[in-house]
């Protein structure tokens, strides 16, 4: 292993790192103070225990604001975050302020407030506390629980992660008949099915409008600012239609959605107004697609296709994407 | 939340259903029995106490086979897994087999057998173990770390898990000039750039082979089976070459890289040997990104990607790969 410590020189910073490397979810953890305050904070020192009688644990630095709530509260509730509650982990995570200003809470056991929408909620009573260094591990009572199917919100390495199932180790990707060529999960094979397949849907859009997929994607790329230069065109068309722009250009122009002024080429109002209607179509097909596909993978498969376009695309068509205000 | 359960109802598979939408790492524990035999379990029940002094925790049923040599250990080590080794993983869960037959370990304080290639590794003397319920909570002060930069495996609703960073919220995709257009992060953006962008790599070879786009999808796919159809070639180009396959098929035909049989179409020899040439380049290539892309995310992609096509690709091209087994 790269770095490597010993009780001589235990460096916290590394330490801590290292502690990181273990993937958790992320849990808020509630309760309410003596004098009717409600307490919450963000916690990934959860996990279970015993399943009979049922027992989770977490814990808190003794030097933790609301230290003595907890350590005096009979009551907590832990909340198992999903995928779409980061916002409500950083604010559970920061100190100060007040953290259930404007939340819809209900109360649970012990007058404890509950967060709504988690991916599972543990009512508890503190069953023992143990001290553990600069931290208090409380053992918890689960008294009543909920849970909702939900990805899960994750941290590792410091950061919040992204997770997905794997797919069982069994489920072999298939190969073709003629041995060295290419398996079901050639990684060209997928982006390009993937691709064709989700254009297939778009295409009838754009025959009613007369045109073929290399003119739409060069009336999408004029939308990007109000007048692009044939070296832009040509540079964000590098690798994507190359030569094969000239023709659809042409074709734009022909059909009256584009013209070209002194300055470059630019859409006209019905290249525009086709433009809105087509990509408003496109826009509809890929809510149905990535509602099926589930929020969760649909935000890990866009996470990772921007990364790729970062290996495969690294200057990328960044000279077109617009820094200035959108007009109507 | 859709299932609740209160004390007079409580399920034990749906607690821990519940318990299991924490996602967790996955660690491997190990050491050394009294009688000098090497013992190790997979637990998902880690989680760190305290920086100062360093303790972290984790907790072993009751019931299980090394209970008792836990119990009497005075040192343990705890290996925190990475996403390559869903294996060994599966390795230390099961009862009974000789776990560390093969492994190359080292030995470490207290003779703790250490596994290699983990993402962590903490050697631990018992600090406290605490009784909670079913299980025994074993609490170690960490004598020795050590760490690697690696992907985490993870573990979650009882199944394995990949997981990958999240861009910060911050990062808004930027959007086009015109507004209602795309934004950078429309799907359809993302995979038709990432496809054309990496396929731009490929088309290089592809001309040297006087090849264009589309016969090489056709050449490639005529690879899956000895001999197809013209209907399993209209059925595999379906939404992605549709008619356009027919000019593909010609030029591959004219090329002497294809002919049309009673039956069908078949790659001659020469279209065999320029498949085989084109394919190793593609696959060259393949290789080269996903190396910059990280094998964590390569492995997310490919994986959500394959789901994005079962949604978008429902019959997919499932006729034409090869069941049968593969010819030279």
């Amino acid at each position: 292993m790269s770095n490597r410590s010993t009780p001589e020189s235990f460096d916290p910073m590394e330490f801590r790192k290292a502690l990181g490397s273990f993937a958790t979810g992320v849990t808020i953890i509630t309760t309410r103070a003596a004098d009717g305050t409600p307490l919450g904070l963000t916690a990934n020192s959860f996990n279970s225990v015993s399943l009979d009688p049922p027992l989770v644990l977490w814990s808190l630095a003794n030097n933790a604001g609301s230290f003595d709530a907890f350590r005096s509260a009979e009551h907590w509730a832990v909340h198992v975050l999903g995928s779409d509650q980061e916002d409500l982990s950083g604010r559970f995570a920061r100190r100060g302020e007040d953290k259930f200003s404007g939340l819809d809470t209900e109360e649970g056991l012990g007058g404890v407030p509950l967060l709504r929408g988690c991916a599972a909620r543990f009512e508890c009573r503190t069953a023992s506390q143990y001290q553990g260094g600069d931290h208090l591990i409380f053992i918890g009572e689960v008294l009543r629980f909920a849970r909702d199917e939900a990805a899960p919100l994750v941290f590792h390495g410091g950061k919040y992660a992204h997770a997905t199932r794997r797919d069982p180790p069994g489920q072999k990707p298939r190969s073709a008949h003629l041995a060295g060529s290419f398996g079901e999960d050639f990684l060209g094979y997928l982006l390009g099915r993937s691709h064709f397949r989700f254009f297939a849907q778009i295409r009838p859009f754009l025959e009613k409008e007369g045109l073929d997929d290399m003119e739409f994607y060069v009336l999408s790329t004029l939308t990007l600012r109000p007048l692009l230069t044939e070296g832009q065109i040509a540079e964000g068309m590098a690798g994507v239609l190359d030569e094969r722009r000239l023709r659809a250009v042409d074709g734009l122009v022909e059909r009256g959605f584009a013209r070209r002024t002194p300055e470059g080429f630019e859409l006209t109002d019905s290249g525009r107004e086709a433009a809105i209607r087509l990509i408003s179509a496109a826009k509809a097909v890929e809510s149905q697609v990535l509602e099926r596909l589930g929020t969760a993978d649909a935000a890990i498969l866009k996470t990772t296709l921007n990364r790729l376009l970062g290996v495969v695309d690294e200057r990328g068509a960044d000279v077109l994407w617009a820094k200035d205000t959108q007009v109507g």
